[in-house]
């Protein structure tokens, strides 16, 4: 099955309080996880923006930096980080991301559940 | 926590009998799915570099394309994608992609498991 571009569900808004707006195109969208997940974006900051921190639980999330530089919270501990660049907040951690340089910060997501 | 960049698991090899080398550094490595899933990779094709047909049983998945252009083989239709097409390889189809572009190849891959 191909979902083009055109047709991406694409979510433009605040996340956890953060600062501006963020963009996500959704790869998968509800009902398409098979049950073990429940995000999987492509996501754009524009410099200025972030996702407010927030904590995982029953969840866990990755990020992948595909370009650009952010100033990420790490369960507490800022970090700087960019292309090619993981992060994984375990269930029952906290995070956050912000987008501190003059490029756009372009990453993907992915949320998995961590229960059975 | 973060993996940086220069620590990501590097995989360098042909894939499903495809032609050339596919390049891909593990997002989740083994043993961080919390079960769910068994691959999330970035991956770079180079011109002519593909990855075989092969067909999914007990799982799916999804590829994001980020840049340059594919030819996709969607459970034995061909369609071309590019920078932002979705594809979803659902469990007991077949698919496959080739880079028949004359730039890099890039996506992101995913594979969850569909049973419990």
């Amino acid at each position: 099955m191909i979902r083009k571009a055109s047709e991406a569900t694409v979510v433009v808004g605040q996340k956890f309080s953060g600062p501006g707006e963020a963009w996500s195109a959704q790869i998968l969208n509800e009902g398409e996880f098979a049950g073990k997940g429940r995000l999987f974006n492509y996501m754009v900051l524009k410099p200025g923006v972030g996702v407010g921190k927030h904590r995982h639980s029953g969840d866990f999330e990755a990020y992948y930096i595909l370009e650009g530089e952010g100033r990420y919270d790490d369960n507490g501990k800022e970090v700087v980080v960019g292309k090619g660049d993981i992060t994984i907040c375990h269930d029952g951690e906290e995070h956050a991301i912000y987008n501190a340089g003059p490029e756009d910060l372009k990453l993907v997501a992915l949320i998995l559940f961590t229960g059975k």
